[in-house]
């Protein structure tokens, strides 16, 4: 493996249990019936136990949002073409994204990158341009990327959250941007997990059942062509995934070695993370499902990771928009901590024995 | 019916269909696939009806915090002593509790209004003294409050909005401190959806199995002492309610009658709307259920006023700390509808035909 992986590998290590006792303890002293808080709480020690401080902190909060295009797309398998993952990349940078508004409403910043957009965007300040190649191959017909390239986009996003590091960053949430990506988070869910491809392969942004079952046929041919191995993630990785969700790889690996909270989106991150966390066990447990979507294969996925999501919206937009949410009540479960006063503090009579 | 009740109630209009229609139209021009914010996207549509503009718009929030004691208190049907309600305001107006810390998160305004503490509360700026009486009577021997103190009650909460109004505020969250008000709120949604009082009586702030039994039988006896008829919602608050439900009771219907949206938090929220949409039917469409506590009868409640609550969370801290997190999705809402791109403006291409 890699140096740059597989030391960002080595660098995770387990949650910081004492901070989580801190953490615990603490939320039993502050004004309110212990446990009232419910999921807050629970959040809030496992922000301790990451950060690996007893009263953790939401303060910088940045949003990879990360693009990439898909050679699958010209299999029919997406309701939108493929030149609108570019588009939507100029829309990002323009602030009038989904993405962008509710970055916003939460002061995350949002870091829009080109792992591998089919187009030559025009150079802007806020797009970082990091392209491994101008879309993947057709996985219907040959292995998405080399395994060379499936490792550099892993580093690419490992380099990414290193150089965010230095500026400071209390939490990060994952997104993307990628037509035809449900179809390689499909197949990748269902090499991963084991489970059927029709039963983790949705409508994306709209298919009709036509197109559905179109999808998942490809997918099928793509898993018989290419035979990814799910003891062997990178070789999933290369075989069926994207440039994005190898960026997406990169965070999850190098957030959890900086000890940085984890939000992840929809089913591209989730379908990411399935591959990270293979690569290294330790990282699931800095993991934060921000919500579930209504893609089938990620309620399977978040089972598989046993990871519960905060939210059930019925969102399926990505971008990193279910993360963004998630991250408001990450910040909510630190300041509660925090902030709220203790019964002796303010005064307040205890429980009745 | 007294005047300013029964023309508040007169005050509240159906939703403006035509607001919800363009909210709706335009969701469907945005940069992002047909439906993709799910809940997000029926939010904003309702926020439309309710405020009657086809973008709505959440700005200024505010939360009534409304206290009150309880005579049952009495009976030992709480897991902290009666003098917690009288501490906890105190704990409010230092910016100490669940409620002030999530507030200041989301920019909201909480007003603490003291409906019927049963203490002399000393004078504060930011404390609204509005007390009706030192507490409400012990139903588990007699009604709980006169029907004069309950009309009383209902107009205070609708006067606080009335001179809220003038300031402006685009959305309000009932919030709730009172020890024993799960034991009221209990009695109220035994009688007004019918079910068994065992199946609509929890913990509160946490008593145990005999404690819970305890609690059972206490409010089975109040309502066979008391009688309340589920048809006279006013006969209903003054038997088994309290000052505070009154309070929240007279706070939805005068939103409604503004046509300001109201995010209702929890056990006690609800019971209060039961109380309120039955004496205005056409409330039920002003209202947004924040989230679903741990208080079994608040799952029955929200279910037989047809709310689906956005968000599960286990949370059962009450004050408004539930409503909060349903402010910040509310103006999630807004904000996408009124602020993201269209495919046109964005130069997007559309879903393929």
């Amino acid at each position: 493996m890699p140096e740059l992986l597989s030391n960002t590998i080595k660098m995770i290590k387990p949650l910081d249990r004492e901070a989580m006792d801190g953490a615990r303890s603490r939320q039993d002293t502050m004004t309110k019936p212990q446990g009232s808080l419910g999921r807050l709480e629970e959040l809030s020690i496992k922000l301790a136990g990451i950060q690996g401080r007893a009263i953790p902190q939401i303060r910088h909060k940045v949003i990879f949002t990360m693009a990439g295009d898909h050679g699958v797309a010209a299999e029919g398998v997406s309701a939108y073409p493929a030149e609108v993952t570019a588009q939507m990349i100029y829309n990002f940078l323009r602030g009038g994204a989904g993405i962008n508004v509710l970055a916003h409403q939460v002061g995350a910043r949002v870091v829009i990158v080109d792992m591998g957009v089919a187009a030559e965007l025009e150079p802007h300040p806020q797009l970082v341009s990091r392209k491994i190649a101008p879309g993947t191959q057709d996985m219907f017909l040959r292995p998405a990327m080399t395994p060379e390239q499936a490792v550099r986009a892993i580093e690419t996003g490992i380099e990414l959250v290193g150089s965010e590091v230095a500026k400071g960053f209390d939490i990060v949430g994952t997104g993307d941007m990628g037509i035809s990506n449900t179809t390689s988070s499909s197949a990748i869910c269902a090499v991963m997990t084991g489970r059927p491809v029709s039963e983790v392969t949705g409508r994306g942004a709209g298919l009709t059942d036509e197109q559905l079952a179109h999808k998942v046929e490809v997918i099928q041919r793509a898993l018989a062509v290419n035979h990814p191995d799910p003891k062997q993630p990178l070789d999933v990785l290369a075989k069926i995934g994207g440039f994005e969700i190898g960026g997406l790889v990169g965070v999850m690996l190098a957030a959890a070695a900086y000890r940085i909270p984890i939000v992840l989106d929809g089913f591209i991150s989730g379908a990411a993370a399935l591959i990270a966390t293979v690569l290294a066990p330790r990282l699931k447990d800095f993991l934060i499902a921000a919500h579930v979507s209504v893609e089938p294969g990620h309620k399977v996925l978040l089972r598989h990771l046993r990871l519960k999501p905060l939210l059930n919206l019925s969102m399926r937009l990505g971008e990193g928009t279910g993360a963004v949410l998630g991250i408001f009540l990450a910040e909510a479960a630190a300041r509660t901590l925090a902030e709220m006063s203790t019964f002796a503090e303010a005064g307040v009579s205890e429980k009745e024995k």
